[in-house]
């Protein structure tokens, strides 16, 4: 019942495989390498079109390097409230970014919406006091487990366009949004005007692979200048080529990807038919349901693992479960007998 | 003839075991891990007192947080002005560090004099106008791979400390000294005044896996924070972690650093027979000679590979050649028979 | 009718007096020298206690000089969503803190309410990857012209306490607030818990004069390098300290500071009594009222100066009013004027 | 008998006249005033073509804001190791440029040559590992009182381009070098290849005003945000702006540069006749000679003022003396007679 996170996974097989295979050989360091050039044609066909590449080892360390290319040091991030940009990264993207600001922009279901962008513009000063906007970052999926449709991510991407703004996409879960949203990669992105992917394989199955996409090299010069100096320009950086090449291969990701949404979207049900209230639409590989916190003490005490998060009223958490590719139906099976036994709030 | 550098070489097969079997376990995110925790226990063995280990993918990355964690953001770093922080960083410590700068510190053969440190100190400025001196960083085996004796570290260490300086150690290489200067880590470390370490296994045979290594906590505080805000916190740190445990079982890190050494030994006297110049005792896997760059270029085409590095006069080059792990006798003697084959400047 | 801001008035004859005096002279360099030690010494006595005093030229220094003093690189700062370090310093609190992150804390007529700092604590992530909650920032008087009482300050300060925060005033136009309450700046200030003020004479008739009061320096250790290093220390530190010695001159600034809120008192009566709308409460120097554009075209048409605000419907504007220790009686009659021969909204 | 510095000098009487005047008038902030306007015209006139001009109140501010103007934040800045930037100044070129690097250029007589320039880009790594060569700054007078030629200036600057860097000088003395060398303030700027110059006005007699002023605006796009953003924006820069034109008009400035070269070089041939030995050749308002620390003792108790500095051996003093507007002959006779009274080493 290991429901914590997709990031407490082991790695897949494939990438594991690829692994071995690339730890066997000598290659050139820093990225220099034929399996990192062979990355970058790989992605070029999934994205459907020429990208440039700059693999890392963490998520924290693609989003902050990539927004630190497309901005100004001085700029201003436009971003949901809950993004992991926002909360999770203890301020990585602004010291790597020379001081970036994160704006929040609310929207329902950990989506930006629209609205509230335009807003957010229209409010803002455009003088030399005030910190401009200067890029829209999206989620996709969603810290909260829903995604972004493409004529959603084209709105919002042509809106930013219209201000001027570049636009980021934190893709840490991108493939459970490919799996669940019957969209090709590059209409989640590119096509619908996203300029930068932050691709990420770990929660996904690889050990540590995170790929920064580029879309439009213009608007991001110096990527590899601000991962060499933050140091994330691994010397043996072939070894991550290699795990998002076998993590990519035979739609591996996205096989794995449809699993642990399907895992999901049978955890929403069983817990939905035991009476509990979900707290998002169920879109992808996380499940959101709000319980007390004795029920939390409860089901930690039976063995099921997994995270709360405050809500409005100290009375109601929200509980966070998540599946990943090594999540089975027992582990679901077995955790909603233990939901089951105990009464919903 | 692969002799670029260590860091082109594939993972080694202890490393490469301890990875597998990390990679089949569920296991906590962020270092929360047991892997994780048995590393700093073995490190406690390795260095026989009780440490603080914060496991990192690059030497970059440790060598720039532990100088971040271990200075104030206007403080000074004396190193010698071919360190690897001062050349191959790109500024890393500088960014990393909140604006840090580095103070270039004489001495021969890559290593630090205790007269320049003391003369630096004696010309300094102590006003609030002036970068103090807050740190002092040795590197073992230095970038020119030549080894510093415990007694040498001490009288340093003495002098640092009696100027109030905290002292870094950047050994992506210390392997080799310990292998190469029969002391123990602990006499090459903390013992003789050390406060940090940054132990690299990157080059010594791992994927990705370098860690700090903490002997007086209450100057490197924050150290955790610095690592999480710049994106090096690896959610599956355990893969790190378990990579420099399969590394340290059993000495194999020594077993392959010796390895290491002794090629590098035979290749300077090799090249001593043939005539050849060595700019720098050898000391631990490198060696370096003066070629022309005609030579350079000879010996790149007969399928050699090796950096050169300018000297004082344009037709003179410094050759430089590591050893690895993987390394063979072989290598070598070929090497040497492409060497032979031209006349010595 | 120059009711744009204080900030355009000009200089103050008790200021300009001193200021001539100062110049005459020569004096140690970089506040060493006498007239800055009487600053601090007059400064004791203003806030009835021994008192650190750094000053500099502007209000974004000040206020970022203080915060990076107060807080660590990685910190969170509370602070009001309209705070000037918010939404006037183009993200110098951050860039000049190391990366601080400001984190909005509503309230209504610009000042944080107790329960909004409570809930933000409640719902704060403790863990490494979160931004911690470091300090709060109050402005006194606030960006929208109102008052903190003593009582309200000192509940504040005490929850930030009991959180381990530590607490910032922006004092801009402290003056303001004092001559409004009644209170004493010792009971605005440390004996309601505020660690560090941002006192600034600037609005309230110097050329350029800001001082940075530390209470509690343990928490404030290296603000002088902090200065230093971002260029704040000025050669001819003394020139501004004479500026303010001038302007705390037998109660000149408090003098001025009255004239400035009676002027708007006076402006908000003649306001409402022509029918408009005031959006805050008139407590100091300023008045917010609500106009459409058409209004604020006419006004400035008649040689009116202020700024205008977006507010949540684009029909209508905010406009902001600031009186001075130059404004005159006349200004705002002859304002008054103005808007009588326009029709309210 | 006050030689420490140009800096604990007053106001001189123009600057003052021309402060007292602004200071008198409302006007609007943040350098959308008319005195500003006029500045940014009248340095037109004094450089002879159009020009951008950023007025802040510190010299370290000015060179820190021009460099992050004109430099990545990866860059690195060719500078005399005695450069004000180098060692006086806390790293804040580091840290307002977001991590810049200043690299120790050597020269004679604190004038950085053209050899060490060329050699330090030919032996400078291009890769992505090492910090580029992106800017060159020029002292002028230099730290040690001496002058660069426009001749010279031109080889320095055609050698930076050549090698794709930028050039800004440091001028918190050029009034003294214009007034020195017989050149026209373009003759020794831009004409030469300088792209940005910081031109000092508080060292000459104003209360702190200096400007950056820029001839390649293509260079240094943003230098508005980079002052915004580290709090060197004025609310009131009008009588920052003020002061400048008061030191400007009527050449004010160049005699009182030349008042002070000549006393400085008055002060040299007693020093000389004395027996004393030069160490620097005297070109502009700076005389230092050897002293031992006894002599400093006697000197500093007989009231003379000024500092010394360390030199190669302890036995051995720098002891540095500045002349400024308001230095007199009879203080340099007096200081004379002191020296007379001791015996030279």
């Amino acid at each position: 019942m290991k429901l914590a996170s997709d990031n407490t996974s082991g790695v897949c097989p494939e990438v594991l495989a690829a692994l071995n295979d690339e730890a066997a050989r000598f290659g050139a360091a820093y990225g220099n390498d034929p399996t990192s050039a062979k990355l970058t044609d790989v992605l070029g066909e999934v994205f459907e079109r020429p990208v440039q590449v700059v693999p890392v080892a963490t998520g924290t360390a693609a989003n902050s390097l990539a927004l630190a290319a497309i901005n100004p040091p001085w700029g201003g991030v436009a971003c949901h409230p809950e993004a992991h940009i926002a909360v999770d990264e203890l301020s990585a993207p602004t010291l790597i970014g020379g001081g970036l600001t994160l704006i929040p922009t609310e929207g329902e279901d950990g989506r930006i919406s629209l609205e509230a962008l335009a807003e957010l513009a229209r409010r803002r000063d455009s003088s030399v006091h005030a910190v401009p906007l200067t890029s829209l970052s999206l989620t996709q999926s969603t810290e909260v487990g829903t995604n972004y449709q493409p004529d959603e991510i084209e709105a919002l991407c042509g809106e930013a366009r219209r201000l001027g703004m570049t636009v980021h996409m934190d893709g840490a879960r991108f493939a459970n949004a490919v799996a669940a949203t019957n969209s090709s990669p590059a209409d989640l992105t590119w096509r619908s005007g996203v300029d930068v992917l932050c691709l990420g394989a770990t929660k996904g199955g690889a050990l540590g692979a995170e790929a920064v996409v580029v879309f439009r090299p213009e608007v991001a010069e110096h990527l590899d200048r601000h991962r060499k100096r933050t140091g994330h320009l691994l010397s043996k950086q072939r070894m991550v080529s290699a795990q998002m090449l076998g993590w990519l291969k035979n739609d591996t990701w996205l096989r794995y990807a449809s699993h642990a949404n399907d895992l999901a979207t049978r955890l929403a049900e069983g817990l939905t038919d035991l009476g509990y209230e979900l707290l998002h639409r169920v879109e992808s590989n996380m499940v959101f349901v709000a319980i007390s916190p004795e029920q939390a003490q409860d089901w930690w005490a039976a063995g099921a693992e997994f995270y709360v998060q405050p809500t409005e009223t100290p009375r109601r958490l929200a509980a966070r479960f998540v599946t990943s590719w090594s999540s089975t139906d027992a582990d679901i099976e077995s955790f909603l007998k233990v939901c089951g036994g105990h009464e919903s709030i």
